[in-house]
């Protein structure tokens, strides 16, 4: 584990950015970022922005440690977390970053964390005959029940079919549950009554921004994943992000978004480099779309991955209407491989004898270059590797961003009022059958 | 097998766009349907729409057939398709639609894909071990390098590195691998020196339209996916996508994207309802991007999965500005599975004793309600199940709407000049080391 001293931090370049003025929308955002500074100073968990304080909440990492030396076994193979949306794409973002892209070649790697997220049939056939070849004792799976209302209806069907599944094989399975809701919502109680583990969330810390609460530290602690450093790297950032300067990557990033939409710039271009990202942007795009996406205002969140976007999306980004704005994100550390120097096709080989990283960089770099000369509007982010540190400090940057973005547009930052139109309708037609 | 008698196809449904009047786009777009019917008729390879030609080509299904009895074997367990963009969006796009997505809990179902697209040394590692332990026979994998031009940087360096590793543990590793270029391109030479098979692409077809040729047939054929269906299916929907009438849905589909962006509906969402078909999406995505990205016009392609992105993105589609179009596409067939009648959490339970397809499909009509009471234009493609057949139909359907649309808005569907763009800079950079 990384000690507090710790002072790898993410950089953001910003050739493009740096002779902006941005002093009026500055003006504009400074009485709130001291109005969120006070927030984490009081650790006032009734503001909207209560999830300002998770990053230095010692309690919460502690009430989850306790939990996960309750439940967490030698033996754990298989984390099943039941969530969707703000009760999974966090951990998934940070799950994958670290072990998931390669677990398909990994199967003997544990634990390992699964994601029941939409209701699907042929995903339930093949991950119960699954199960029931693999999980043979009891400690070898923990479940984890996720929904902050308690009543996200594809949350509650998967936890009933899963359950029902692995109540024929375990008698002691509530034991392998957990629980994480508000506190006294309908899923709580059930679970009370139950005596199924509970953990709560701080009630004004909504899905998508509660990543660092148990919601995210749970699962991911459980699945070996460093939460210490996870929050440490948070922390560091959100005391940056409460700056009025340029150490505050938030502020900029939020100004910088804000200053191209009104110059129609709607889309924006989140472009990761390396493939174990991908559910990180997907995170990101969740809290872009709900936060800052009503009153017929709004961005729109894309996530390009590299290089597998340069042979599909690049040439829209540089041969299309200038709407986007675009955010590179690479880390200057990775795994290397040797390109072999006697190439089996000689006449085609540019690359032999480099490393791998040498040519992805070569080709990020290049990505570069081209949105220079193209003058579109861009920076970025630079991870000092792709760990527990540079994920949490990441995910507090973007949420400070959004929350400071939404600001500038006038927007509540918290609410998602229009999730509920397809709810009232598909409720309709749930409740007219009768089978 | 299916029988060349097969009725089935995709259905459109019209609800929001029946009373459209889009007769002066009609007659914008005929003459082009009618000089692409042309194309059809006379299998003209040499025109830019070659690609329309490929679904009635018996020669190409022959060749990739023989090939395939040459190297498919009963103890095949992998299949590694080294390509990006062009040349593995549309096999992956299919083999997850049909195997993909329950991979991961599915370890001994064979022959599988594995996908290496772009340059990760991570991937490579774990790859490689697993290779190691899991492959003990030289009829156990079996390589396909895929690359049009021959001189793709991510797939010269990943066949150079896979290769490298392979020749160590098998002597006869020539004879398991299979290139698939354009007839003379430098690397058909250097298969050609080298002993290894070859299978050609149409010089004309391009990548984002080459599915129906070798490129997709040979990998997915190997893979037991049935390819006469599949090209059954896209036959099937080409045809009816030459007619002037509202059978033929590309003509509606180009035509409604074509109007709404005149109004200012810039970005298209593909809102599929099933896991599987996310890759279908990020095939689609390349298509729409590098065909019709260009000249300062472009629409922005997004891809939503229900129901994860009911608790992310469908805020801003509700809530945000009006600048996008939907199209929703789920299949009425599909896998169902039976939610318990004895709720463990009887007070929140509205769905006991229901089938899962009931209440995905209540999702799914109540997304579609909402889109109505909002007054968004959306249209519905519905699949009669997820198969070869309505695979091939639903992505020749989408190719044929894309040069349509490109035609409508002036566009040459057919290259991608802005590609180049980061390729001189990158080779700039490449260039500047010697390692």
């Amino acid at each position: 584990m990384r000690t507090v001293t710790n002072i790898y931090k993410i950089r953001m370049k910003l050739l493009y950015v740096k002779n902006q003025n941005w002093s009026e929308q500055q003006t504009l955002l400074d009485p709130y970022i001291t109005q969120c500074k006070k927030v984490i100073d009081l650790q006032d968990y009734t503001s909207a922005e209560a999830s300002l304080c998770l990053p230095s909440d010692k309690k919460i990492v502690s009430d989850v440690m306790a939990m996960v030396d309750k439940k967490k076994t030698s033996n754990l193979r298989y984390i099943i977390v039941v969530g969707i949306g703000g009760s999974n794409l966090g951990s998934k973002a940070i799950y994958d970053a670290l072990y998931g892209s390669t677990d398909q070649f990994m199967p003997e790697r544990y634990p390992k964390m699964i994601f029941l997220d939409t209701i699907d049939a042929k995903t339930y056939k093949a991950l119960f005959a699954f199960l029931m070849k693999n999980v043979i004792k009891e400690d070898e799976f923990l479940i984890s029940i996720i929904s902050k209302s308690g009543g996200t209806t594809e949350s509650l069907v998967n936890a009933e079919i899963l359950l029902s599944d692995i109540k024929k094989s375990f008698s002691q399975w509530k034991k392998r549950c957990v629980i994480i809701t508000d506190t006294n919502s309908k899923l709580w109680i059930e679970g009370k009554r139950l005596g199924i583990d509970i953990l709560d969330i701080p009630k004004k810390v909504g899905g998508r921004y509660s990543i660092f609460s148990a919601v995210g530290l749970f699962p991911l602690a459980v699945a070996g994943v460093d939460i210490q450093s996870l929050m440490k790297g948070a922390e560091t950032m959100r005391n940056n992000c409460t700056l009025h300067s340029n150490e505050n990557i938030s502020r900029i990033s939020a100004i910088f978004q804000y200053v191209y939409l009104q110059k129609g710039r709607t889309t924006h271009t989140s472009f990761y480099f390396h493939p174990e990202l991908e559910s990180l942007g997907k995170w990101y795009r969740q809290l872009t779309g709900e936060s800052v996406g009503k009153e017929k205002k709004g961005i729109t969140p894309l996530v390009s991955m590299g290089s597998v976007d340069h042979h599909s999306m690049v040439q829209l980004y540089f041969g299309g209407p200038p709407d986007k704005t675009t955010e590179i994100i690479y880390s200057t550390k990775t795994e290397d491989y040797p390109i072999p120097k006697d190439s089996l096709f000689p006449s085609l080989s540019t690359t032999e004898g480099k490393n791998t990283s040498e040519v992805m960089s070569a080709i990020q770099k290049g990505t570069v270059s081209a949105y220079k000369l193209q003058n579109e509007p861009y920076f970025e982010i630079v991870l000092d590797g792709i760990n527990e540190y540079e994920l949490g400090s990441y995910m507090q940057y973007k949420m400070m961003e959004i929350m400071y973005l939404a600001h500038l547009m006038q927007i509540n930052a918290f609410d998602q009022p229009q999730v509920e139109l397809y709810k009232i309708e598909t409720k309709k037609i749930l409740s007219k059958k009768d089978i």
